[in-house]
């Protein structure tokens, strides 16, 4: 460690470099980071869910350039306190109830701290095989406590792979589709291939097509009903493949959804499958939150019928108690995404990778580089265990069916109202849900998967809605 | 966290699952990691730096499925002792020279912890406005430190986003670029853009040109000599061009490189833009790893010639003492990266992205949900100092210049004999080193970068050199 010199332009021994990573020091440092995160869990509660400062707040705040001199970690993490935690909006308070959860745990936290330490860069097998092959393993793992087909696994020559979301998983799903279907047609050109979901499905579908050179105008929103409890209707897909065959175009991906971000619809996979088979279409199953239900026996039947899709996602850093990013990726075809995602640099060439015994994670993915992210699913399976995985996303269930019980029937669909009681309970900061619009209609959702959620936080938020509600009408 | 209760599979208390992150158990169990890591980072000379398991190691050591009930974090950590650490590839140690380095340090493991902690998902500003803005802030400090354009930077209009990699910032430029070309020529075609790079650029500029639909055969890896030290022609860049355009081809994307993955080969940034300008071709710099160096105005030359591309990445994970994943992307025209790359679902409407007061980082890059990577950044930055960082980075480049010396002109291009050189000191596990082929020549690799690495690690690097190669010539 060089720098344990003195720089020139340092002119005093307190600012001198030791090395950066001394083990007393890394240990007396971590120990102090491990207190301040365990202080602000405490304190959760205290804190305004959603933040509440106004752009450009922090800019006021810290200095205009990067200091010269180092600084100290207690002056660091004071202003961490003081500039930055008003600044967040609080994901992991029992009060948040936006967007999707965002559920940490102390095993996923574990696994990222022993992933950062190792710090390896895993784009090959040799770069570092634990990291590969542990992944290999909790792949399988997860897929069988899913009930995944063989098919999609590795012991049944599919495989799972983590990457960091789902948009990424959707680009790389997409890519091997599109390049598989370019080179059955031989001569078929880009501008001809057609994308679909439905009007429910993630945005994340039209950005993942837009970033593959797909023709914006070849990309299907399929309009779902409420009829249909916002599913995907299988003869509104054929109906639309149909049209776009007849007109000379050629489907080649559909992104089903297994819990929709605005009302947690289901699109029915089996009979969907069964259209995209017709036309050989690649058929993404997106169970990005609602899937970690389905390793509960009770509510496995809402992926029934993914034997007949090709590749299927659902986010571990969402409803699984694994920390941001981790989303599982299983196909059946390997083959299907390294022929579009391999290359293979001369610097990167060794033994291992030529034996072919290997999996060499690079050409599964977007990026090259790549986080020991197996660590913290492999804690998390093990620390919490199949049983009580299960409990912990009961429990929010349970939960969810409570709060709807104290909703009953008086949400009424008055957008204007829905929006200005939006506004006002979040803006109290007690608590943080969100809205979105179906159908013409303005709703609030609220969200039941934090970690730290218990049953009186969600009386209590309902009790919040009603006391914003009051107020608005001019009830109080 | 109704997960307190019982569930009915449980059937003994000690199985009871308590709350996931109760603060107590989180401190408890931090403090352990904490130990570990340091201890790992103390011991970490005893370990073979290239791991010498064979494919398959760790299927044969852990169970066929996920637990049922849960582990204790002892027995884990004893797992990960006695199955990881054999399985993993010391990027840490200070006898690591493959690759690239991938220089850890305590500031940015502990930017990583609080990210981790917090565990915020920063699509949108309002979803932590700290996140967003403190990545601002410390883009446009970096941005200075390098002595960037203003252009490039948010007080000049332009601005700067922490990605993952080089990959998925190169696949977000270039979508930008050829959307930006697309719409300027209203009727093209995609199959005729075209992408440029060198025979010495790193492979994921065709991984990224493949992922967005450029067609294979319109990716042009233009060749260099060891004449130019291995970097782009600006010449012949000129008549690859010229004979694209010639063909009805149009040319929108070049990469130039400052500091190839095999050689550190430095293209001519300014007069490739001089080039490049002529025919509104997009240039992207990628410094992934040699970059950082420039914030030592002795080294600043490098990217001179920067205010004419268009685009700038640095990874900060490299060589710059953050932990993986940061790489730092700096745009002159974020209103080109947004057309491509944004998407507004109803459910993430909100006042603040309304206002167009604030960034939307979802909209400058390829994924929706983000961690909070500022974090680490601006603990490094403060942590250690313009003034040390230099310092740090100088060490390394005078190591590199003593192993230079050390060497003298006793390397010599005997392809067969330095392959079995590097098998056999790498199968050493004393130090690990990687290789590539240049103009036909093997070349084994030394990068000088790790963190932990003093003089004395480079010189017994040396020795053992020597002394394997004697080996292997019979002196001994």
């Amino acid at each position: 460690m060089g720098s344990l010199k003195l720089d020139h332009e340092l002119d005093n021994n307190s600012h001198m470099m030791v090395n950066p990573l001394d083990p007393e020091e890394f240990r007396r440092q971590g120990h102090m980071l491990i207190d301040f995160t365990a202080d602000y869990y405490q304190n959760i509660e205290n804190y305004k869910v959603l933040s509440q400062v106004e752009p450009g707040y922090l800019k006021k705040l810290l200095p205009e350039s990067a200091p010269y001199y180092p600084e100290s970690i207690e002056t660091i993490l004071q202003d961490v306190q003081k500039f930055i935690i008003p600044g967040i909006t609080h994901w992991q308070s029992p009060n948040y109830f936006a967007y999707f959860p965002s559920s940490g745990s102390t095993a996923g936290f574990l696994g990222e701290i022993l992933s950062t330490g190792f710090n390896v860069v895993g784009f090959n097998w040799m770069s570092s095989p634990a990291a590969t092959e542990l992944e290999c393993i909790v792949m399988d793992w997860l897929g069988d406590m899913l009930m995944l087909p063989k098919s999609f696994l590795f012991k049944g020559n599919g495989g799972g792979v983590l990457q960091g979301t789902t948009c990424e998983a959707i680009l790389c799903t997409l890519a091997a589709a599109r390049d598989q279907m370019l080179n059955r047609r031989g001569s078929e050109k880009m501008e001809k291939l057609v994308v679909y979901g439905s009007d429910q499905t993630h945005s994340v579908l039209q950005k993942a097509a837009q970033i593959a050179g797909i023709h914006t105008k070849n990309f299907r929103a399929i309009k779902t009903t409420k009829s249909n409890s916002f599913g995907l209707c299988p003869n509104s897909l054929r109906d639309a493949v149909h049209a776009d065959v007849e007109a000379g175009l050629v489907p080649f991906f559909l992104c089903a959804t297994v819990g929709t971000t605005s009302t947690n619809a289901i699109d029915p996979i089996g009979p969907l499958c069964e259209v995209a088979k017709d036309f050989n279409i690649w058929v993404h199953v997106d169970a990005a939150y609602a899937g970690s239900a389905c390793i509960c026996p009770e509510f496995r039947h809402f992926i029934d019928g993914i034997e007949g899709a090709n590749s299927f996602t659902l986010n571990a850093h969402k409803w699984f108690l694994t920390t941001l990013d981790c989303c599982c990726l299983w196909v059946k075809d390997p083959s299907a995404l390294i022929k579009s995602l391999s290359t293979n640099p001369e610097f990167l060439r060794n033994k291992a990778t030529d034996s072919k015994l290997v999996v060499d994670y690079k050409d599964w993915q977007i990026t090259l580089s790549r986080r020991f992210r197996a660590m913290k699913l492999w804690l998390v399976l093990r620390s919490y265990g199949v049983a009580n995985l299960r409990n912990f996303l009961r429990s929010h269930v349970k939960m969810a069916k409570l709060f709807e019980e104290l909703c009953g029937l008086s949400c009424e669909r008055v957008n204007e109202l829905n929006k200005k009681l939006l506004e006002s309970i979040n803006e109290s900061g007690n608590m943080y849900m969100s809205s979105t619009v179906v159908d013409g209609a303005y709703i609030i959702r609220c969200a039941i998967g934090a970690t730290l959620t218990e049953e009186r936080h969600v009386i209590r938020a309902w009790k919040v809605i009603q006391e914003h509600a009051d107020a608005l009408l001019g009830k109080n």
